[in-house]
């Protein structure tokens, strides 16, 4: 099977949508309606059961608005085996709407291990079942071997991979910020992560293994790409973390895309607030990703606008 | 529920059987006898099975001779979600037969998300099955706050963490030996997971927040067990991958303890010898691991004999 590369398809829907929103699934009890809450309890059946009906509401709504979703596999991984359960049936959900699927499952092992996590979420066992994903996030601590298992799928089945660089939470600077030949490690990764993926590079001019950068270090963002243009750049930080949308206008390139800026509970808050109203929690969630993109659009034209440079 | 320290338990039975040794539980289709390769072929949901039948035989072989096992999960999501049922099934049957087990999984992600994989590995729905761990691999790049989660379950619940410093593979290197402040980074982090510990030592002098540090790269692992005495020490990278006993036996306290020296295809590959011409695979299995305990012990008293000092 040989397919379009990742990247190539990422950023033409992106682009096609005009949208460069990834809407995150991070379930969690107190994301569903508060009757659904209630009724699910402590129980990880009920709670995995109910997050695969909330999975497929909140797609929904997503289908035609957003070119991607990232799901994140810890919520599941939580309830253990029917959690894990529900992660399969949210992927497959997702894919059967035509969403680009990545998976956040931030992997990494040496060789021979990376190659079976690259199975699990790439290959034929998953593949069986429809829930193998476009695309992984990848730690980089482990070095190249870590990586080069999922590359081969990358190149042979379409799939891509966002190896973490910069992230955004408060503590990323303990490691990512220590400096090593005048340069942040962050930026060491940037480099590595950069130099995996030229063979990957599509004809859009982004590559397949592209990189997490918080959008709660806008500086350090704007510097990535500034520095590796070929990088598709998965955002996350967004909203509730405290990145807003001029953070990441400055990212975008000229037509607006080349990155993939996350959002969940953002977006998902709207499915309880739609559902406790008696209103429709799928066109909740639409609007609150329709408002998303809204917002880094008009902090896009302002850019342009004022001139400022990416 | 407040249980003894994970490192005062690991250190206590490495002691008493006078073995540092985790057997490592990596199930390879290989490895299976060749009429269980054969039968289970491709499909996912045998091999599951092939591979919950082979881990109850060798841990029926590993009980009374080693402290801990160590479950690669990378392996059983390999098989998608019958495999990780599987892993589930062999982390109760450790459990049951009283073995120590550290779940390999190498998560790593922001705090929220990080309390997530603390609860799907070591809280209630794991636990509710008994399928929760004793201790599970970590990755540091993204500093303490991806750590914490995993702490409080050490204080209350006895259960314990091992971070990536140093790790077994080649192109670790690439990362981890950048210099900063003229150390690599792999010594900032053990500094930094060393700190994160100190309010988890036990009675024996080890914390129960430990290291991962290759067997594959002994200098490495002398310097980081000279430079922090409290750190618990997984080691992996023995035999298949090069490291040998006297690598290792440099590291060891003056007990013999303070490493849990992983080898898998080491221990794992009697299983199907034994089973190919007959005999019994869970003798086979825990005469492996006794030979591997006979050649770090040999090589602990000859580094006392020779005056070598840790």
């Amino acid at each position: 099977m040989t397919r379009a590369l990742f990247a190539d398809r990422a950023v033409e829907r992106s682009r096609k949508l005009l949208c460069p929103v990834i809407a995150g699934l991070d379930p969690r009890p107190e994301l569903l309606s508060t009757g659904e809450e209630n009724a699910a309890g402590n129980s990880p059946r009920r709670l995995a059961a109910a997050y695969r009906r909330f999975g497929e509401t909140v797609l929904d709504g997503l289908v035609g608005v957003v070119p991607a979703v990232k799901i994140q596999i810890a919520f599941y991984e939580a309830l253990g085996l029917p959690g894990v359960g529900a992660y399969a049936a949210t992927v497959r959900a997702a894919r059967e709407r035509g969403l680009l699927v990545v998976g956040d499952v931030k992997r990494g092992d040496i060789g021979s291990t990376a190659e079976a996590y690259a199975e699990g979420h790439f290959g034929a066992a998953a593949h069986q079942t429809a829930a193998d994903v476009d695309a992984v996030t990848l730690n980089p601590y482990l070095g190249r071997d870590s990586i080069d298992p999922f590359l081969s799928h990358c190149r042979d089945a379409g799939k891509g991979a966002f190896v973490l660089v910069r992230t955004s939470n408060p503590s990323a600077v303990e490691i990512q910020d220590l400096i090593a030949d005048g340069r942040p490690i962050y930026r060491h990764v940037a480099a590595l992560v950069d130099s995996w993926g030229t063979e990957l590079r599509g004809r859009l001019g982004y590559s397949s293994v592209g990189a997490v950068v918080g959008a709660t270090y806008p500086r350090e963002l704007r510097e990535i790409r500034t520095a590796h243009p070929n990088l598709l750049i998965l955002v996350p930080g967004y909203g509730a973390q405290g990145g807003t949308a001029s953070d990441v206008a400055g990212a975008l390139d000229e037509l607006g895309s080349g990155l993939l800026v996350a959002s969940s509970r953002g977006i998902l808050r709207a499915y309880r607030t739609a559902a406790d109203r008696g209103a429709s929690p799928s066109e909740g969630v639409r609007d609150a990703a329709l408002r998303m993109r809204d917002e880094i659009w008009t902090a896009f034209r302002a850019r342009d606008a004022g001139g400022a440079s990416t």
